[in-house]
């Protein structure tokens, strides 16, 4: 394994272990300590990639886009929509999810003390950006209404995501997310979506099983097919 | 002024400085002693209604709704709806708001430690309650089309609404909290609402002033005709 590759693993595990201890305790109450912990690493290899708690929170924070693996493609760009929000809902479940989406989660939510200057913008507006550019193909392939402001749509999907999965946290802990995520995507989908195309959407918990199943299958396929020097 | 009334209003100085602290810190940064310089109580009135900050926070979450003044009577209870949303926007506006709602939502939304015993279901299942009887008026005034299963769009609008406003917060300090709401109550009105009341709904921002206004009018005029024995 190539120097620069083995640096790449190491920095991922120190983000998927500051993530869950960002997840256990908030922001505040996390320690570089614990977080050394979790990793299993030396103080040295951490501090070579972050120089601070500030750094690992912000780090989290940035890898949360891309932290949602891609979907299996499918001609409608609207389902393909729906399949990335039940899959970011299934990588948010407590204990069989991934902790780099959790923690990130909670760190976007919370407010920060006056101190704290993470700039939870970042995931934010890249959620903006990502759901943009597959409702843009979708408006093209006259997936949307007409009258539909994208703008102003994609704005209302991201925040309602956001706050479906807090009032999942707090009513179930998280475990009917998937299904509460499947409840406001059918009922914005109703509002925008061109009624031949609304009726081909699939909006059972089973396609979001297979989609799980598949963008899994498919993550560990390009993981294991990295050029190994 | 009776004994028991300057005891509530005591109390209601208490949970709105201890909510101010909680806005601007988070629960767990918050200490009793900010608390009571911002009240300019001394420590036994505090303590008489308070054993700790734990139960000045779950005081805080549980006045939630009632910190909510009731909106105009309007003949269509979909209105109503879209005037409790724009109203409970305008009491998140940072500096002009209402100290109480802004910090009781803060500690909602916020995960807090493993040792936190916070009941943070209070408020949401008291959205819940108070958004479910108005949409079961206007389902049975035929404000809302037949298929709508009001369980589920009642949390889809909870859920949103909260959303929006971690989103409004991170994105621009919930200047733009009262639009964005409005955004989000135009796309899923026109889900489920009758096409003859969806023609009828106003979804300005002028109508939000006004409604806001007349809800402060009439809060007044109530506060003032309390009997003061």
């Amino acid at each position: 394994m190539a120097r620069q590759e083995r640096a790449i693993r190491t920095r991922k595990a120190i983000l998927a272990a500051a993530a869950e201890v960002f997840d256990d305790v908030g922001y505040e109450a996390a320690t570089i300590s614990e977080i050394l912990k979790r990793s299993g690493l030396t103080k040295g290899a951490l501090y070579f990639h972050f120089a601070s708690k500030e750094e690992l929170a912000q780090g989290v924070l940035n890898e949360q886009v891309a932290a949602l693996p891609p979907v299996p493609a499918h001609e409608l760009k609207l389902q393909m929509s729906i399949d990335e929000a039940v899959l970011l809902a299934r990588l948010l479940q407590k204990g069989t999810g991934d902790p780099i989406v959790q923690g990130s989660m909670r760190l976007t939510v919370e407010q920060g003390g006056p101190k704290d200057l993470l700039d939870r913008r970042v995931p934010v507006e890249g959620w903006l950006e990502h759901t943009s550019a597959l409702f843009e193909q979708a408006k093209a392939a006259g997936e949307i209404l007409p009258h539909v402001d994208l703008a102003r749509v994609v704005r209302v999907f991201v925040a309602a995501f956001t706050g479906v999965q807090v009032l999942s946290s707090i009513l179930t802990g998280r475990e009917d997310l998937q299904e509460r995520v499947l409840d406001f995507y059918s009922y914005l989908m109703s509002a925008i979506a061109s009624p031949g195309v609304l009726a081909r959407l699939d909006f059972t918990l089973q396609r979001g099983e297979w989609v799980y199943a598949e963008a899994m299958r498919l993550h560990h396929e390009r993981e294991n097919t990295t050029p190994d020097h």
